[in-house]
């Protein structure tokens, strides 16, 4: 099953467009995780068995664990989500941008080594950058477009021709680079007009949509901007709101509770 | 001592503005290091040993190693070379780019981890995708601007207010984002009247020029559109054509050849 069939599938079983982003910073750990080994792993698998039924999608962000050596939890990680969760798929949130030949070996990481559905990819490289990762043609591949954070706009808010560029970004992608239909977008959700203005360019491209929660996006307006013709199309993500609900024993039942209710509050608005 | 300084002390010592690029890919391997676990440490620390004193800093690529789990086998590298040859700054080409608290992850993993002197990184998400990394106050930041793939132009050559995108970057990266003096840019020497132009904005900023080798890149065209006053300014890579110049148990020594080749070609225009 490709990426995009799984993520559709997803959608439906889960009646969810909630991506549960993985962001596991120790510091923030509950007590009774702290100074184990595995604490990486064993926090997130609580926070993914919590909440599988709830996403149509998880997100690990490779970053926070490279910066503890932690490669082989995030191995573990995702292979427990594939063997645990099966139809759940896995975005390996990476942002990485290469020439060919190196981009061929950043596929080998994220589809061989990690045995991710999908990642993601800045696109500031071009069009070489990019193929490696669509000669693997079950996987999905998300440029970043219009990115969530405040300097997003340094580059991407730039007029070109009379559009913007993470515009041309979009037009690129869904008209040049997306022969395979492999291809998504990461828009985030502090631009609510900027997601409407990807989806008409972009059709029913699935729409990666950081920046609710921690950082200030609006769901009502996330959700009307971004949905397709029927209400999907979009994988909202939030961290931090829902890692770190809870900070003890409980925390991932108190992940629950914020992965349920942050779906039944982009389910409102579809 | 800063990054830019140990740079601008390797430039002086080595009399060589040769990057020599670390692209371990196993495939390439002379035979006698085929099949050994530490197979890919080996043969960075054959060619690292070979050409220290020729080079004027050493750019591993990440992806070579992460697509192997080999984390470890770079880690090891990098302090082999602050070790055994110390004042030749190591780049670790990794190209992140990133919200500001994923960012402050990738520059823990670059900079404590790794230990690495500057690292390469993605714009394309703006200033506080920058940011963390500057943090580091003896640690250079290089980032992406005129790529020496073919993909390159597909962004980075578009016009935005009557310059092109890499022009843009180079102001911004000049003007706006510099004020530690850490920044540095990548310019490709498969551009080399676009490496000149960056030059004329950026002043003595550092470029760091992939492209010459195995990419085609004019070493006479680089040197001259890309050197500054005093001749230096330029961390012109070559990775496949030194690694891979043998092929047997003498792949160092015909890496040394290929290095002192390409270092004294560029001096030629210095």
């Amino acid at each position: 099953m490709t990426f995009t069939q799984q993520l559709a599938a997803a959608w439906q079983k889960n009646n969810s467009l909630l991506c549960v982003g993985l962001d596991p910073d120790p510091a923030k750990f509950p007590a009774h995780l702290k100074g184990r080994d595995d604490a990486i792993f064993e926090f997130c698998k609580g926070i993914v068995d919590a909440t599988a039924d709830l996403a149509c999608s998880f997100k690990p962000q490779i970053a926070y664990f490279a910066a503890r050596r932690a490669e082989d939890q995030l191995e573990a990680l995702i292979a427990h989500i594939h063997d645990q969760h099966p139809g759940i798929p896995v975005i390996l949130d990476s942002k990485r941008g290469d020439i060919g030949s190196t981009a061929e070996q950043y596929a080998v990481e994220a589809f061989e080594r990690y045995q991710a559905d999908a990642v993601t990819v800045n696109p500031y490289m071009g069009r070489d950058s990019v193929e490696p990762y669509l000669a693997y043609p079950d996987k999905g591949v998300i440029l970043l477009c219009r990115t969530s954070n405040p300097g997003g706009s340094d580059l991407q808010f730039l007029d070109v021709n009379g559009e913007k560029l993470y515009e041309r970004v979009a037009r690129l992608a869904a008209q040049d680079w997306n022969t395979t239909g492999q291809i998504g977008l990461v828009v985030g959700a502090t631009f609510p007009t900027e997601i409407a203005r990807v989806r008409a360019i972009v059709g029913d491209m699935p729409l990666l949509v950081p920046g609710i929660g921690a950082q200030g996006g609006d769901i009502e307006a996330t959700v009307k901007a971004g949905k397709t013709g029927n209400a999907t199309g979009l994988m909202i993500n939030s961290s931090r709101a829902i890692l770190y609900a809870g900070k003890d024993e409980g925390f991932a039942a108190a992940a629950r509770l914020a992965a349920q209710e942050t779906r039944d509050a982009i389910n409102l608005y579809r």
